[in-house]
């Protein structure tokens, strides 16, 4: 089956998700994005690569954080952005994602950063989009999220050098997160030789042990001598849900404090997608202590949104 | 009557409505709007004749699509584009739409590009405003939507040439429609011969014969030999109204299929200002079929609306 | 204790509130932005003065109004501004608001623009932003609205001059006005020598006289020989609340009014912070008087709002 993210001479043409993205694609990746990190330093925060390109945030659900990393990231690069939250308008009217979608593209949009509350939502839209379009995932159900999960790789790169050595723990709610996947993904395309998930039973999607993790259930065993713990977030719905018993009791139990933090390697890094769940997930000593790199991850999302947006502009044609 | 559209060199000042507009006029936007055509086109869709110009979406109802076609043929003459949704924000505090007008055009506005659910709106602001500002009609309550009027009779104009020998039919809710009356306006000042209204009598304003146009009831009779068929959108409140039976019924009855379509000349053009209802006004297989120019449309429009700000910012004042 | 708002070496490094402003500094921010007066009156208006620069309008309570003021005024310095409504996105996802503005500060923010409904919210944030960081205060609760104090003193300078020989009353409801407490320091600052606050009881903060303002319960005592008379908006809650009898009956108290006004001194000018009541605070033959400088303070308003980012972009590092 032919990979839609890839043009048949292998330039990423769409980013949907980092299933099946060669090791080599994630690797320039990152490589693009080292290389636009001074950008987001200067005095005056602009490239021109992405001048007269017209870029919609098409956001049919909601998210501040998400949209405002994209729109930040094109408008360093002198895109045109235009911001369209769908929820409230165009579709309430009834018109089909395709028709809005089609309706863009007659406009000579260049790109759709697209978020949708269902998963193969920024597929479906890729595959029917013109060629000359390229679309970015940017959140589809519990499904994917890959320029989170690129950001991740690259910060874990960023602290660790290589992929080969290293052993990662993903803690949390496994079940309704979209970055786990790309995350698991990534981490075993760029080698790890060792990626396991934490977990109480009722957060961990059944078969979770096909993607080649180990899994856990008891927290101090889970990360024991790892070197980068990943924090899920905790949804708030989930909290009082049936899959678990308390937002107090799941702090205890899958919470990372300091005392448990003990167990992973002394230089072991702390990861989290944000926005955090303080004293849920992850308790503050730990969130602003010395080994996380939470805040970094945030500065690292916007070059390899800028880096992925470079790509897709400029080489999905040639 | 003065006319409040046009200086008294002639020169377009606001665009507020069809009616009235001299063919002259309407030519010169129509071969504006030409010249802007290959902006969308080019690598770089960007030209420098609205930079440092102040442009605010002032939208009293919401329409994303209207908006951001609005926002995003101001950016590419690099405007500065400000969005207002009024409806939340201003009118809740109590202040009237002049003091609202009175404040941006003390921030120096350049344009009001004026969305509002009341018939008039956009005339009365502009009765009001500065004389160095223009305003743009983007719809008005049931009264008139002039740049979508334009960007049909500009891909009229693409796909058939010439007005003079046309047969023209206007099919669907022509009562509601604030778009049909700036079409009838438009056709009948370009020197459209026969422009025909197709529609059950419940969905016809009375004395619409009055405007030059043929009657009809039955859809095939009124499309037949037709050289161009615009479609009306039915908005779905109408659907479950006292005028109608029911969608179905009136998909059975005006909705526009492959075998209706058949009665009008091989090479008729199918329109339809969006956003569609599939399946209601229009069947899929014609709506997606060889004879449809609904995606060109909205290419056009944007084309006509960098072409109407160009002259309005331009021309208003000599 | 050290002014959070100014380096060291005396420069501004965010502007939270006028109380406490040096009035050199004060002076220097007027003088400042006389000279951008002509910025909103060239043909493009438009300087490169924060070119590069990623300005966040981060809104926790919504005003349509403010915060187009300052995204026109960033605009034509050519920043990059980034709306951001947070009432409805991260809150509600749970994440606290140094969490939002960590998050925010790692994309390489240069400048928030805060709105917050809870006195306080913008020296909390400028408490805990990175040195390189600009906070300008945009409203919070009943506490400081510095922007618009300062617009107020520039209108002031512009119509009389020099402060030392006015007589300026205040009037309305100060009780709950975040700007009156802002005009009332700035006035004084700058050596206005009769500052008058006139209102009903219920309307006046406990030890507003401590301010170093006369205090008046009736109108036309309270305006006399005034030179400048500041009306404040009257909110809609106050209105039927047990502070107040009735609107009608407030207008009839403590309304501007033609007959009111010539009770000030014949040169007299009125100003508001808009949005007014109109036939609440103010009567619309004064509103639109030739004595009103309402506009003008809209104006002003743009011209002053880039001063202080420039002031803060430029100058609080070195």
């Amino acid at each position: 089956m032919v990979d839609p993210q890839l043009t048949p001479q292998g330039k990423l043409r769409h980013l949907l998700t980092l299933d099946g993205l060669p090791a080599a694609t994630l690797r320039q990746i990152l490589d693009t994005a080292e290389s636009f990190m001074d950008v987001g330093e200067r005095d005056v925060k602009k490239v021109p690569l992405l001048r007269g390109k017209s870029i919609f945030n098409l956001f049919f659900e909601p998210s501040t954080r998400t949209r405002t990393t994209f729109e930040i990231a094109a408008k360093r690069m002198s895109a045109d952005v235009v911001n369209l939250n769908i929820a409230t308008s165009s579709q309430t009217k009834g018109e089909t994602i395709l028709d809005t979608v089609a309706n863009l593209t007659a406009m000579h949009a260049d790109m759709f950063i697209v978020r949708h509350g269902q998963s193969g939502a920024a597929h479906f839209i890729a595959r029917h989009v013109a060629p000359h379009i390229s679309v970015i995932n940017a959140g589809d159900g519990r499904h994917a999220h890959p320029t989170q999960g690129l950001l991740d790789m690259f910060t874990i790169r960023r602290y660790k050098g290589a992929f080969q050595h290293l052993r990662v723990a993903i803690v949390g709610d496994v079940l309704h997160s979209r970055v786990a996947r790309s995350q698991i993904s990534a981490l075993t395309t760029l080698g790890v030789p060792e990626v396991r998930v934490v977990a109480p039973k009722t957060l961990l999607p059944p078969g979770v042990e096909q993607l080649g993790v180990q899994i856990h259930y008891d927290m101090s065993e889970g990360i024991r001598d790892c070197d980068v713990i990943i924090m899920l977030r905790l949804q708030n719905e989930r909290m009082k849900g049936a899959r678990l018993p308390s937002a107090q009791e799941y702090f205890k139990q899958y919470g990372l404090t300091a005392a448990k933090l003990a167990h992973a390697k002394p230089d072991a890094i702390v990861m989290h997608p944000g926005p955090m769940n303080r004293g849920v997930e992850i308790d503050s000593e730990v969130a602003d202590g010395p080994q996380s790199v939470i805040l970094p991850q945030v500065t690292y999302g916007i070059a390899v949104r800028m880096a992925v947006m470079a790509m897709l502009a400029g080489g999905g044609g040639d």
